[in-house]
């Protein structure tokens, strides 16, 4: 049975040291988030995870959910109870406003519990996780009605939320989509279609389940600005908040996945239900990407969350499996063989993952703030600079992190050799799961696009230079400092690889724009390693300082520095090849003819 | 449901332009395989391949095997009609010596065949695959009463065979192992122990099952030393021939496994079972290398072949899905939106995987080829040159093949969508098959410390200075052909890499071995990257000249090189990355203390 801990302890040093959140006590809720209050409240949490969540994780994967005769689907065993115990501890609220029942606190509490919610129980995690990124979209394009209606229950938890955008024929391309909205004259619509992969879209967890919907209104335009959002309640609410009769929105049939099994991933047939209107007519895509956003950063938490659960367990099975000994000569010549996490192969698997999870849980924890600033602060300039922030990093976060989240998991397999394999260890588990992550919530491919296409040049570029005058004055002010030099110089470089990458686009990706699809998923590799590398530098500086006071946790910083100078040494020689792949451009790529594939 | 089609044309293309066999007419078996002969089987193979395995793949990995009461096991519906067909057809011997009932012909058609079946139906594939490979250790190890008992049924494919190594306690370090053998006075041993992961190890598609089992005699040496090798046969086989009584090994259980449904993966209990040496006394793991190099090999050949089958769908599937429109406008303006593989990242991806492919189909050729001459030839130092490579190209065709046809799998289901992640569409089941290459038969840390601690330094490095002075002739030989300019520049910078790896590790690596283990991951594929790169350059050479020629190849030969610019322009690079990782040593990786992982 795998095993999970929650590394609340890593979250408390980036919380505490790397980014100290104190400095935001101007922020509305972050005074009270003071470092003891998050600690407690992140160790709850953890138990939560750990005692309820993890246990149900394989039983989730085995049971899958069952979809009844009548439409009705049941969740497996425990996940509704489970799903339960974490909307009565108050977790749905946890960063929701005051005034609809939450508790007001920093999102960034909310992105770590994601976490820990997800490396605990990936297919669990995804009920609470999507009614909060509902929530999120009412909460900014609904009406004040719609929000007293919707908000304070799914905010308790008592009912939980959906996004509905994929059809059949349609998935990037939402331009594509066909399900109808006809107006019933009372300022309600009536919806019809047909929607596929909606996660979480019936199950036993709730009262009520709020549907948000892509559709078209009658005679709208066609394409993408023809599109409008709808809210569709399972049952219809009646004045005062009771339920009302079943709308007429049904599960058609569950997916068959490869994992995410505990998830009910449902094909919803909309069959003149009843729905109002989010926003304004037609301006359905701009409601939905509040949803969207809040979405992909989340998945990008997921990435990281299966690599973290699945390198806890490798960790532990490369401690115990005996076989082998050391090259040096055997390290445990008492037992019959050495453990394999002596094996310089071993090693530098494993931290190959942990350089990785720590460089992503900073990077993580780094952009949730700014989507604290960007949300809280009264300071317009400090506003934009972290939404600029947000919009830059949201698809280098979903992309990266959930390519080599996956990547990891696949890694810690490995360790098992062939119990690996074998389904009762989990750790395919982790792998199928992890999957899913790369596809949904926009492909990596489409986030690529999304960073190298809309990303880089907005607002004349403003976020990527606010990037690299950032990154570039770090390492600049910390050029002489020698306890840092292998961080600093490996971090140049990098930044010099990413710039030069950006220039290459610069001049060739204007007149020729599939010299940017071509290299759009290198360069968002390139700029993830950048990124991470300067968590990292950042982290180092602050490993030092906490070193040299002692306190105790010179060990611990020591870890820090040797797992960073992994990370520098091991993982960011590939800025350099991403910038070959970039700057070989797009002539070979898109020269073979498509009968030739 | 997924569709195959063996790439025929192209292996014909390697035997006949790039490694024409014909130059090996003085080898045994070789005369009787004219290009025309060898087109005729390999279509014939082909299609047994495309229209008996291929359509049971899922079905195969729907149903699973089935252990009954009496530790009987049941295959999936249809499986034991394919084998026997399979067997009818005279596949098992192929290249099997005629002496025994086969046809004498190259092994390399053997190879070939491995991986159109392979594709077809990985699991279904590994019956006769393992045969094969103990069929070969008995032929070289084994008595002649042995081979006279089980080769002729082996060949026939009446008997099936397979290779028990693992034991729970260990699977890499066999010195572990535990399986004992005690005389019986008569010739024979009584075996006892358990075995797990036993591929094939119980089914009902042969009369009889063939077990070569390692096992320790008592009072033998501990270690690798005391090992001894065992044929144990599912039946007992009386004078004549004929099956006697039952054995005392039974299937135990079958594993959940992640992937290869269809294939039984046994706990096998030996419980006194009547087993007889093969080879020597204590010699057993010299007697299980035979089986393992042709396993390795074969599973380097099941890397390509999800690979290979994973693309051809994500091909047809980008070129049906409407989604988008070109960057440089509709390209079908008659049409809702434009078929996916107008997409530069979709073209990248989808070109990535054709020139893994075809590289890999030709390192294959050609180390087959060398296989062939290393059993056939009569000239000594010709033997003695192929064998050199067999070893040397072996880890690397099991490590590198695999590693990128698991990547691959996951690429190809990628293009997919969210459609790639639900089993119907088959493309999580070849990314699950996949996965299980990359572990057995030695998982793939194993081969690159098998390359890196024992190939690279055998003989004095005999065999990988041979490789260095081939692949620099050829460069140096066309250094001026204008046709091959983006070829021949790429490969000269891979194999400086390469070379100053090995002269890192000669360096640095004899005192302080963990900077072999440290590098040898990143080793095994920078070797890879360079061989594959070489077979790439030959193969450019060819089409070049076939071009010339005409005979209406041109566009096809035109597709050849454009996919091995690809190589060269987009994975080359990545060699600079694993040298750069290689030589930044092990201190880091050996210093992390044990408790801080």
């Amino acid at each position: 049975m795998p095993v999970y801990k929650a590394p609340v302890e890593d979250v408390m040093f980036l919380l505490n040291d790397v980014f100290p959140i104190e400095r935001y006590n101007n922020l509305p809720g972050f005074a009270e988030a003071t470092p003891d209050m998050v600690e407690a409240i992140l160790g709850e949490g953890a138990k939560l995870c750990e005692e309820i969540f993890t246990p149900l994780n394989r039983i989730g994967d085995l049971e899958g959910c069952v979809r009844n005769a009548d439409g009705s689907v049941t969740t497996p065993k425990g996940f509704k109870e489970a799903y339960e115990a974490y909307a009565a501890g108050g977790w749905m609220g946890l960063s929701m406003p005051e005034e609809y029942g939450g508790q007001g606190l920093p999102s960034t509490l909310t992105v770590v519990m994601q976490e820990f919610l997800s490396s605990a129980n990936l297919a669990l995690g995804m009920y609470p996780g999507l009614t909060q990124g509902a929530t999120a979209a009412l909460l900014v394009h609904g009406s004040a009605e719609q929000k007293k209606t919707y908000v304070p229950k799914m905010v308790e938890g008592t009912w939980t939320g959906t996004m509905n955008l994929t059809e059949p024929h349609c998935g990037t391309d939402l331009g594509l989509l066909k399900t109808k909205a006809v107006p019933n004259g009372d300022g309600s619509y009536a919806i019809s279609g047909t929607k596929i992969f909606i996660s979480a879209g019936e199950h036993d967890m709730a009262e009520n389940i709020v549907h948000l919907v892509l559709a078209r209104i009658e005679g709208a335009p066609a394409g993408t600005k023809g599109i409008s959002l709808f809210v569709v309640p399972k049952f219809l609410v009646k004045e005062g908040g009771s339920l009302g009769e079943r709308n007429g929105v049904s599960c058609g049939s569950l997916e068959h996945k490869m994992g995410i099994h505990g998830n009910a991933t449902c094909v919803m047939n909309y069959d003149g239900a009843k729905g109002w209107l989010v926003g304004e007519e037609n301006r359905g895509l701009n409601a939905m990407f509040v949803m969207m956003n809040e979405a992909r950063l989340a998945v990008g938490v997921q990435g990281l969350s299966q690599s973290e659960v699945a390198y806890q367990n490798a960790v532990a099975y490369a401690k115990e499996r005996l076989q082998g000994r050391a090259l040096t000569g055997p390290k445990f010549p008492d037992k019959p063989a050495d453990p394999i996490i002596v094996h310089p192969d071993v090693r530098r698997t494993l931290l190959s993952i942990k350089a990785f999870n720590e460089a992503a849980r900073a990077l993580l924890v780094w952009t949730a703030l700014k989507s604290d600033i960007a949300h809280r602060s009264s300071d317009d300039a400090e506003r934009q600079s972290a939404d600029d922030h947000m919009g830059l990093m949201t698809p280098v976060v979903k992309g990266v992190l959930t390519d080599l989240g996956f990547d990891n998991a696949v890694k810690a397999q490995q360790m098992f050799g062939g119990h690996g394999y074998i389904e009762e260890w989990g750790m395919s588990q982790f792998v199928r799961d992890a999957r899913i992550a790369m596809i949904y919530e926009g492909a990596n491919g489409i986030q690529a696009m999304d960073l190298v296409g809309r990303k880089l040049g907005k607002d004349g570029g403003r976020a990527v230079m606010a990037f690299f005058n950032e990154v570039g004055a770090f390492c600049q002010e910390n050029a002489n400092d020698e306890s840092l030099k292998d961080f600093i110089s490996p971090l140049q470089q990098g930044l010099g690889h990413l710039q030069q990458a950006t220039m290459w686009f610069m001049q060739n990706a204007m007149a020729k724009p599939d010299n940017a699809g071509a290299g759009a998923t290198d360069y968002m590799h390139l700029f993830g390693l950048v990124a991470m590398g300067y968590m990292w530098a950042r982290m180092a500086k602050v490993a030092n300082e906490k070193k040299v006071k002692g306190n105790g946790v010179a060990d611990k910083m020591d870890a820090k520095l040797l797992t960073g100078r992994f990370f520098m040494e091991r993982l960011m020689p590939e800025t350099a090849s991403r910038l070959a792949c970039i700057s070989s451009g797009a002539d070979v790529t898109m020269a073979m003819p498509m009968e030739m594939f």
